[in-house]
């Protein structure tokens, strides 16, 4: 009977049932009240900016002492900068288009029942995410301005600095007209929390896993909600005999080397042998020039010294390091059959002069972004000129690549009769 | 090393696989050749009518022995005039547009980067479904021109009818350009057949179920492949104290009696108290007129004689029969929250004279279909001008309401550059 035992699943589901009469309520906000709020968001991160890095601090410290590696507590470190960026990035997404309300289509039908497809918010937005804390700001925000309330769930290295951020959330909502409610945060660490939200579907409508391969797959085998799938991606890149050569070298190292660690990086080179062949000592020495390391095929040993035999798990893997995979192949069907075979769907690249061999290539290979004689690199809500992005989906159902504002929409058919019977 | 003992996973899975190349070609097929090849299957399923209609014999022999009820034994049922009805629906679909191809948006980015977003077959749909043998029909139609392949698998009680007919299916594509393996029909009636579907997401791209709600209810509890749900409907009719009588009671016995097994039939009436004390003596002979059997709250059962006091079985549940939940409510607002949390998201509707309650009532409702003094049983893809649907989506992501080949489909992007890194 008293509240000090509540349990871990009941606090969530309170929270959900908070989200989703949030939800109810954002319905009906004007696109000025979202703004505005968005804006003073900005303006207490700022304002609070102290309190953010000394509670990152705590969660830094934390992350030291369990021994995580630099990148990992690189991606958790919050400084003024970085802070700076969140409200900068809130208020770019003030000045985003709004996408509720957009009539989709209309028409009217032979009885004179007049119908309308209308862009909605989707209602309650789960978020389940790693130890990066500004996606806990952009979350926040992308939601926010789509009219939907978030149900937050970062990782548990983040948690003083999210619970933080949040807070100062809280604060700012309190003064605009957007209730408090709509954004929830999931303060327990515990993996079981995570589990929670996975079978909510009465109050949540989707979730959005942001992380590894590994986070990723719990939610997508575990779910019952529906899921937006985002992030894995094995690139690869297609060097065709009629490739230009300064071309293909050029954007195999940016694709390579730019951000090796993110998902639109490049994994796998397949290469045509007559190709390598011509081209082998400007490879090797673009390769050797940035520290690449290759894993390759039988063929690619012989062409690239210091090379090492790829197997099974080379095909398959996102390296997210200066390690390559390269394969030999003899056409762009074999290209395509090998991307088929091990491409997670995301970004895949062609470099030839010869337009026919590249239409095969892009009306032949199933992902999100397809490249001609470009970088897969540009798979990127900012990239490619979306603004802000959620995430990247490698699903096919409802967005696929960048997921920005309108991903963040359903839509509802608006039908007005005059006693209109069927 | 034998064959005869390959396990029913394995032959699944097989079968999946072949799906999924068949995809790949499906991809290049062209609009006429994809025409053609309806045309065909049409003209197959009609020259092999009386194979057809003797193999569902023993369906309809089997479904009696077992003691299936007479509108079982009636959607189980074939004859000259629905095989007909079968070749009519695939030339439909032939003369529907051809959604593949078709660019979304394209622009040029400020280094010079053409993208453009096009329109691309899903891949592998995977059907569950129950005993209307036309669903392997509609589904293959509709899967085909959408440029997919598709993985049927019908209920145990039509697995005859639906063995012939995709036979007759399998001996039509042979003579078109679409590869035979399009089309794959899973012959086990185990059910765990079925639940090896759920996990098939290397080869199958998305999951649609249609029936009851428990085999909906099993696919969305269990499968890893995103599933789009279907169907059910527990649709409201609110009538305002502003309401037209007349207009409230023809949509009210429409909706509730036209065809009340179907998901769009109207099961809650949520009546304005100020409404049903003016008119309750036409209410209740409209009631009677058609047998229609009340379960009311106590102001209801006060209201109405003869009617049953409801309990929360009665908001929740679809009668799917000539029964209906009558609450009274004082507003909007409270026909709006009752449906919020009753609701199942598919079609609901507001009689009313008064704009202004209308438009809260449209803002508010959160529900694929909404209607303003018109009846629920226009959401269906044919009513509303959509020509054939492989169901009606409850869920909110990728899909909405009735579905029909665009629904079938995602985007890709297509970058095409000249060396661009970034």
């Amino acid at each position: 009977m008293t509240a000090t035992r509540e349990s871990i699943p009941a606090r969530i589901e309170e929270k959900a049932i908070k989200a989703k009469k949030a939800a109810k309520r954002l319905r009906l906000t004007t696109e000025k009240e979202k703004n505005e709020a968005l804006f003073t968001l900005a303006e207490h991160l700022v304002t609070n900016m102290q309190y953010i890095l000394d509670e990152n601090e705590k969660d830094i410290e934390a992350g030291r002492s369990k021994g995580y590696d630099a990148a990992y507590i690189d991606r958790l470190s919050l400084n003024e900068d970085r802070v700076l960026d969140f409200a900068k990035g809130l208020k770019d997404v003030a000045s985003l288009e709004d996408p509720v309300g957009e009539t989709l289509s209309s028409w009217t039908l032979d009885n004179g029942l007049k119908a309308e497809k209308v862009r909605v918010p989707l209602g309650v937005i789960g978020m389940i995410y790693e130890a990066r804390p500004n996606v806990t700001v952009d979350a926040a925000g992308l939601a926010l301005k789509s009219g939907n309330a978030v149900v937050l769930k970062g990782g548990s290295s983040a948690i003083h600095s999210n619970k933080a951020i949040v807070s100062c959330m809280h604060d700012a909502l309190a003064e605009t007209a957007i209730p408090q409610d709509a954004v929830q945060f999931i303060e327990s660490t515990d993996r079981s929390a995570t589990k929670e939200l996975f079978k909510m579907k009465e109050h949540i409508d989707v979730l959005i896993p942001r992380g590894g391969g590994s986070l990723i797959q719990e939610v997508v085998e575990n779910a019952t909600v529906p899921v937006l799938e985002t992030g894995v991606g094995n690139c690869h890149l297609y060097i065709d005999k009629d490739a230009d050569t300064k071309k293909a070298l050029s954007i195999m190292i940016n694709a390579k080397t730019d951000r090796p660690a993110v998902c639109n990086a490049l994994e796998t080179l397949l290469v045509h042998e007559q190709w390598l062949q011509e081209n082998s000592a400007a490879l090797i020495t673009a390769l050797q020039d940035h520290g690449i390391q290759v894993h390759g095929d039988e063929k690619a040993l012989r062409h690239i010294p210091g090379a090492k035999p790829a197997d099974e798990s080379d095909w398959r893997n996102e390296y997210l390091s200066l390690d390559i995979a390269v394969k030999v192949v003899h056409g762009v069907e074999e290209a395509c059959d090998h991307i088929e075979t091990y491409g997670t769907k995301h970004s895949e690249a062609i470099i030839t002069e010869n337009p026919e061999t590249a239409e095969t290539f892009l009306n032949t290979v199933d992902a999100a972004a397809l490249y001609h004689n470009a970088s897969t690199r540009f798979t990127d809500g900012g990239a490619l000129g979306f603004g802000a992005e959620i995430g990247i989906s490698t699903q096919k159902l409802h967005a696929r690549g960048p997921m920005g504002l309108k991903e963040l929409t359903t839509c509802k058919f608006i039908m007005k009769g005059n006693g209109h019977i069927r």
